[in-house]
């Protein structure tokens, strides 16, 4: 128990990966652990039950949940755990993610879930937004966010250039 | 066990009930018991556990299950049991059921609710598919239904009236 | 008389059979015997009131339907039978499926379609709820889908591999 | 036989009539003869066959059809007369007309459903196009069109006011 | 005078002629002479208003109208004609047709646009309703119409057949 | 010639005045004068010709143009005039205005209409944008405008209140 | 410095007040405290550049942010901070806040905003979610939002009753 | 001070170049001067603030703004400059810039930004109403840009050509 790193990213499946990597290697970045994890809402409810009822005596801090289609992976994490869910809406085949954000970001009062853009920019802010939490009581976490949102700024070309 | 009646009409909150109890009203017509519950998905994720994985056990042969907004009710119960489970989308305030029917509807390859219309009539329907599925293996129930489409065809007007 | 299998798979078109054929192969898996035929809801009106009227008196059971953009087939057939009628909305080219859907699910009250999510993953789910429906009163059906879903759980990897 | 109207009004339900009326008061008006019935494709399947493959034989000339949500009776009126046909999408409770309107125009190709607007504006329009094709081959109606456009131009104001 | 064909099919753009074309290619098919145009409401509105206002006089009976994005060219041109005109709603870039299909479709009450489906299956159609129109005084297209749409029902095949 | 005010405020019906009423009236208070006239697209083509023809040499020097619906007013008077048009989509019955704004906005390369935001908050704009324009080469506009701008800034209050 | 309350409710306009209230009040009941602005990005954006660079040396922990229609105020707060900031997309008059909320959660990658449901239950829900970061380093908070939501599934009833 | 050219192209990041270069070509083509910058409303947002605190006092009189997503380029600095401000919707990814529109077109009365379509079409219309407005007080460019116009209507074909 306890052992667990700050942040958990979980998904609905393996295809998932390729937009919720977006949120690994953004927390790699800043040099924030964290504890990737297939979950399927509907084909593995057992296991989104022990995931979401345990992971704050886990030592888990913030989750980042992604998922695509009727994507209620976020929503049913939220509702068993107390901790902050963010959740990620991934693209999905037919309506590029319409249904997923919806899915995700009307959740009723009384159950939040934090639901950032479609996609992977989604993924990456998620991260960052688990690292703006994890900042407000931890001082490195603050300074190395800080370092990130400078040199984001700083990689803005002042011009665009024809790249043909 | 198997004392439950053969039709569970579950709900996310009070608020559903004006829309659910078109499916109870139906299935009055048709004589076909029925238990309607409040089971919400992420406001009481046990009461969801227990009422899905034991709705088999309990004697229940069908779900109908109606919820609204970032509705994950249908399809967790749907991932909890092999019972045919029909999912209603409710009216939104902000959306008007276009994110409750894409929540209920869009569900992954594996885990199927059948999903009706937004609002009354799709609960009037789901009290009718669920009566075409009782009547394949109960007589008595599958001459109320073919009674019902007749009364019901009969009573369309010829002619339209001006009601001014 | 009776001599047709359980489930009837019906398609507005041959494109449509890309789809489809995830209904034929889950069906294929629970060994449940089904039939696949085209029907223009459009273009053999003839053969979709011949299909609809005797499907019941033939000895189907359940009604697989799909078709795409103004897509009638399923609440047409749901007109003229009392059987159980199960929609797949198939992606269309302009509004990849959005009208499809709309023109499936949005039945009026009395004429029950249980629809299921657009494309590939609606008709494996129709081939699903079918399973489920039969399983009520086939024991041999409700082992194989309590089987299917074990194994479906259990393909469920715990952690996302970078595949490239 | 060839006793009808040149103009058959058809829709879904009394409902519709408060929309579907505007298609008759404008054929009042250009003194074209019309009859309107009630023909539900979904709740009346018999009496859509009925409707539809008679009203060639019958006279009519042109159909002018109006349903709402999962709009399927311009389209399947369409499949089985080579009449025009002209569908008008009714407002619908949830989705505004939405879900009507790509019901009704989305046809595949072979059969063609003449969409107008979504409500009142639509059922007048269909009423006007319907007294287009007529007077092509009837100078009354022709004469009477062109009446009725003029007046309509005069009527508009040149200026707005205010109404407060 | 009176030298034109019955139908022309105008269109915004040469961008539009893969989709036009099927009507063209249909109108052939039925043995209906046309006269295809580049008619652009926003670059050439000079040319836009010679053709309608003339075409009627020209000896046009039907007019086939395709334009994408803010599709103002079908109902510009029915401002200032009363002759039928025909709505075909092209594919655009950035939303699929949806803007085109609600810019021609959404015409105000006085002024009716009979609106087909995006894309090709609508340009198909849009000439199947103009020989429809066109088959009200003219046996022989009459005929050619029952026969195309006998063969298109022959044609349907019974069974779907794999492609790979 | 030339006695015209310098913005002109056209609208498609009467009934689109209590919008575009919000942008006669912004233009009141910045001290800039107009002629409001009803131009309607559909129903009064000629009377749009004159308008947009003759407004540059009529002495106009901006177009603020409202419509609904298929609203082809602003990119209709935008392709016979280069003078700048902005549009106000009105809100429609069954779509709210989601019509009005993709038929206003979504103008093909050539014919630019600059849309503002639907209903009243767009008239209003569109007011604020022809003084923008007209203040660059009006200081006495331009003063105005700044003036404006800081009183609207001023008057935001720093708390919100209860207003029960 | 550093006198401020842990969360900042701003809001775009005193009308977005009867939807952040209840941010406010789900704070009052879980004993945070907070302080509430207005502070529009458009009209005031030296307001908004004052309160963003200077809410983190202020001392406040978690920002919810409120705004309607082009709701630009999360995001550019979110750009002139490292803190969370959680967005409440307000229900817009004529697209009922679908607007609202593209134009808070698609947020490009580098700047996130957690963005909550459409309204009240948005509002209500950015609290929790406030108190659910804050919980992570006060036991006191935690002990509050763990018994909000005990009481919360509590009060759920178990059967729904008729109103009428 | 006053040195810079008339015309400012402004956009998000180096990947709205193709769609905005599309502006500079037109203004190229009309020999107006333009400056274009990278400006990141949510990476920048400091030279987001000088640069439209100083655009009026730089003497720039119109400037093109391109962003998609949550696209609040355009709609900031028009809440700090009185210049007349055109925006222009870049495709996103998800959304095909349905995100990038509203974000852009829905400001809040107080606020303009003319919005010009989706992608490259309202890249290049931005570029000529920029010149429409810079035509009302610069005859050579007035001249130019009817010129442009009268070669754009020549440029349109009069009869579609297969191009296989």
């Amino acid at each position: 128990m306890l052992t667990s790193p700050p942040v958990a990213i979980v998904m609905g499946s393996q295809s998932d990966w390729p937009t919720m990597r977006h949120a690994a290697e953004t927390l790699d970045t800043l040099k924030i652990e964290y504890e990737a994890r297939i979950v399927s809402a509907h084909r593995t409810p057992e296991r989104l039950i022990d995931f979401a009822t345990r992971a704050k005596a886990d030592g888990f801090k913030v989750i980042i949940a992604g998922a695509g289609g009727a994507a209620h992976l976020p929503g049913m994490i939220a509702s068993m755990t107390t901790l902050p869910v963010f959740g990620v809406p991934a693209r999905s085949k037919a309506l590029s993610g319409q249904d997923s954000l919806l899915s995700i970001v009307q959740m009723p009062a009384g159950i939040p879930v934090g639901t950032l853009a479609i996609g992977e920019a989604g993924a990456t802010n998620a991260a960052l937004l688990a690292a703006a939490v994890l900042a407000l009581s931890d001082p490195e976490i603050d300074v190395a966010l800080e370092a990130f949102r400078r040199e984001q700024a700083e990689a803005v070309p002042l011009f665009p250039v024809d790249d043909d």
